[in-house]
């Protein structure tokens, strides 16, 4: 661990590149030939997805893999196109241009490269925390919610009908109902028994194959080589049976060979504007995702993931997208368990993939002109299509209350409103159920326990109280989401004494007061002030105080003071209580 | 305290209307006097404010300061048109049509409308909290900032010049700059005497009163008189001087007398969001303004505001505006001091007020024409310069340097890309900064104190600790902001101690585990078990544990374990390393 400074941090390829151990290369070889056989499926049906033509989805599993294996901390992760994220795109993108033309392609490019400068930035100033703000209940609910929006996306290409998506949700499930009498039949049936194999694949074949005596995680990473067989079987339908020409099966067509060139975005200041929206929540969705993958294979290995760098790697791949015409990426779920189970030991792997990947859009992509979209749409349905967990609604709502009505929020926003918006709304709701919760404080009105130094709440305890004296103990640090609860609880409180004097704050409990509960303290002294009674204060610590003094805090006090312990307080207030009335009036 | 049910809480005038003391009526007839006398100025000056026709100030100075005395829980604040809601209300409405046009004008009412829904709303849920949102940085910052924005606004009339205001606020400087050749000196020298007559109101005139022998209070309301005689000399200027056709003096012109009629704003899906952020500003500030300066005199005689039936009566006093061609209101500082000082003594003091506007509406309407803009102008000028408090930030930065940025942060939002967006800028900041301090929990690894039973920070203590068993103690509740960071420690913690079987996590200070950290504990188990490490957890509180039951957490622990107290947990993992290592594997 000998230094490890910050610009070893910023570059983590430095830990393994320079000293890479010939044992790792047959791992790193197998992984990168393995993944780049489910990412070639994969970029083209997110690509589509994404409403981007096909190799615009190869285009973003080149550079963007090679700079995330230099650069990312997980060591297992597969970067690229993803389905969640390709489902954001559309959606920003569609209001603004029609899906695959020259103006969308640059808009997604453009989006790639604003996703990558602001994680970029965030994960430079270290400011990963922001991932807090998807809770566990947000994220669940998008999930849900969008792989719905997903699987409707794609019922056209399962149906082989046109039908736009419109600006809300509903509007594509609406002109998909109107389009349905133009369902191709074969497409139909070459669909179903797409998604047949596909789940044979996922199950029992990975079954039989155990049965055969393969290791587990062979017939495993066997399986999911299920999409690509089926691009394969796909193809020779359409080389075979002319399954596009004689049965209007729709083909993913033509596209140039060679790869892609480099392109500088248009910076346009109300497009950018446009996009910012969007692009903050890829940010977020995509940057969670990630690391959560990433989390969960480093343990594995016990390799540790830094999340703020993370978000640096997740930058660069996305600006890197953005500069060799890709879409937004960032790392998938499953290809990053093939990868791992595949034996990836470092980053080469998924650099190798990037060089695989180049080979094939340099040299196959002509093949590809004659894969049935049906095809990729099964794909698609079929790798979403077990994200759809409304039971997780159930048992988060066995749990608590709050939690499972944010998620059922959450989806249906989703699905009401669309994805962005719809995290949106989740997210706002869950901070104001989190302001809620810590709005307010626990409050305890204390008295002496028998001739004790001690003090105890009230409600719980047998205690002395004393006339026109109140000890109140705050169980919380006073900061802006709690201070005006406070404010009105202890006002409440005096109002209802009307012969109260004295009130004495015990913060043994308060570690912080933050500048919003020092106005608000001020205010309830002059307040108090206002009614006769006199604030004052006891066992403040140390470093609180001390922030305290910076503002003179005890002259705003005055004629309250600052005790040392509440004992102190109410031998002072209690004693004397002729000397201090005077002061209060 | 009888029979204080929901009904009576919806409804505060029962509690005084139904047996209202005669020995009241002298203080609220005088104080509804004096408050008249101030807001007809204020009125037609915010109404200029906020781009509208003056009459559209009077409407909003009627109904809704009827049903706030109605409704309203301070029984001295006073509601109408306000500075910063009027420019909020500018600032909103400029860039959707031209100020003063009749289209800009429903705009507004329909503004009216919608804050008074959202209030309504808001209230009736008890969601009063939602004004923790803002922050005393965000809002100190919001309120010099848009003080600033308003004097800006006002230089144009103070010049009589004509400058439009611009999308962005430095437009409106770069606009007023150009137009500065044509000032109209007359208008100038006017404009120059208004604030200084105002100024010696303000100060001089209160001190010289009291020295002539006037009562403090008597003093301070007499020099509150300084707006509306300023007025009268204005439009005696104009009747004997002849100001407007002579020198060329701008003056409010000619506007229907009568009452305003019922107005039901028409409801546009895309003007209703257009004005959202608008209307939830508003709403937002507005409430901040009104229930600080409610609680605030209400101390004064030890009675209660209810934050959220305050939200409940400005609600209705919106809705009010809205349907009696009004513009937003809010509880105003200035004025309900002095209708406090005055002697108000219940709501009636706020009805009487409406009933003396209402008649002035009607008969004395005609002689507004002739009075100068620049007096109001000057009016406005004078008002909010005081609310100018650049040493807050100094203050703040000396108290705690990350809230001073964020009032700095909040001024320059405010003062560069306007004041919606400057305000959510603020909100969001503090926000972050919010989570970003929750983000990180304090935990301590800890070992047994000598041979007793308890367990201390290994930093600070000397104690016994255990080869292959780590005991962490988490000193905060577990939520969505913090748990990821704890999964990070934790997991760090793991990876630096290659021998380690066991990590015990001590939860006795956690009260409460949200689902996103109970998914994340979940997650801890399995990266953990994956690394060959069994979590246990020990001291689990008995209503966390009723709840972790729900969910069958001890299953998800299996092998691990929950064990009662720490003690309990190092005797069973420390005497059968054996058993548990096998269970763990």
């Amino acid at each position: 661990m000998s230094g490890n400074g910050p610009i070893r941090k910023l570059l983590p390829f430095t830990d393994w590149l320079f000293r890479y151990r010939r044992a790792d290369l047959p791992g790193d070889l197998l992984a990168g030939v393995i993944v780049t056989i489910m990412l070639i499926p994969q970029s083209l049906a997110y690509a589509m997805l994404a409403g981007l033509p096909p190799e615009y989805g190869l285009y973003a599993s080149i550079a963007p893999l090679f700079i995330y294996g230099l650069l990312g901390t997980s060591r297992t992760l597969s970067v690229g196109p993803v389905a969640v994220v390709s489902l954001l795109t559309a959606s920003a993108l569609t209001p603004l241009a029609a899906p695959g033309s020259e103006q969308y392609v640059q808009l997604a490019i453009l989006l790639a490269l604003m996703t990558g400068v602001v994680q970029l930035v965030v994960g430079l100033v270290r400011g990963g925390f922001i991932a807090s703000l998807l809770s566990h209940p947000v994220v669940a609910g998008f999930i849900t919610g969008s792989s719905l929006l997903i699987i409707l996306s794609q019922l056209k290409h399962m149906l082989g009908v046109t039908a736009t998506s419109g600006h809300l949700p509903y509007e594509a499930a609406v002109n998909l109902a109107q389009a349905l009498g133009g369902t191709n039949i074969a497409t139909l049936l070459i669909g179903i028994g797409a998604v047949a194999v596909l789940l044979f694949f996922r199950m029992p074949f990975r079954k039989l194959l155990e049965k055969l005596g393969l290791s587990k995680a062979l017939a495993q990473t066997l399986a999911r080589t299920g999409p690509a067989v089926l691009v394969l079987a796909g193809m020779a339908l359409v080389w075979l049976a002319h399954a596009d020409t004689a049965w209007g099966v729709a083909v993913v067509g033509e596209f140039p060979s060679g790869l892609p060139g480099f392109s500088l975005p248009s910076l346009d200041l109300p497009i950018l504007n446009a996009l910012l929206p969007a692009a903050l929540i890829i940010v977020l969705v995509g940057y969670v995702e990630s690391v959560s993958v990433g989390r969960s294979l480093g343990a594995r290995r016990r390799q540790v993931i830094d999340p703020d760098q993370e978000l640096v790697a997740l930058g660069a791949a996305n600006i890197a997208a953005g500069f060799t015409s890709g879409m937004p990426v960032t790392g998938g779920f499953s290809r990053s368990v093939v990868n791992f189970d595949a034996g990836a030991q470092t980053g080469l792997a998924s650099m190798i993939t990037a060089v695989l990947i180049a080979l094939v859009t340099l040299f196959l992509a002509p093949m590809f002109a004659s894969l049935p979209q049906v095809v990729l749409a099964a794909t698609v349905i079929v790798a979403v299509s077990g994200l759809v967990n409304f039971g997780e609604v159930a048992r988060l709502w066995r749990y608590s209350r709050l939690d499972g009505a944010l998620m059922a929020l959450t989806i249906a926003a989703v699905l009401g409103i669309g994805v962005e918006l719809g995290v949106a709304v989740g997210v706002g709701a869950s901070l104001l159920l989190y302001l809620w919760r810590s709005s307010r404080p626990h409050i305890a009105i204390v008295g002496r326990v028998g001739e004790s130094e001690s003090f105890r709440n009230v409600l719980r305890h047998k205690v002395t109280t004393y006339p026109g004296l109140l000890l109140v103990r705050v169980d919380e640090n006073l900061f802006f989401a709690n201070t005006r609860f406070l404010e009105d609880r202890l006002l409440a409180m005096v109002l209802r004494e009307p012969d109260l004097k004295h009130l004495v704050l015990i913060c043994s409990s308060v570690s912080e007061i933050d500048s919003s509960a020092l106005e608000s303290v001020e205010a309830l002294i002059r307040r108090l002030r206002d009614a006769g009674v006199t604030l004052h204060c006891a066992e403040i610590k140390g470093p609180v105080m001390d922030r305290l003094q910076k503002v003179e805090f005890e002259k705003h006090l005055a004629p309250g003071r600052v005790f040392l312990s509440t004992h102190d307080a109410v031998v002072a207030l209690h004693k004397e209580p002729r000397t201090v009335e005077t002061a209060a009036a």
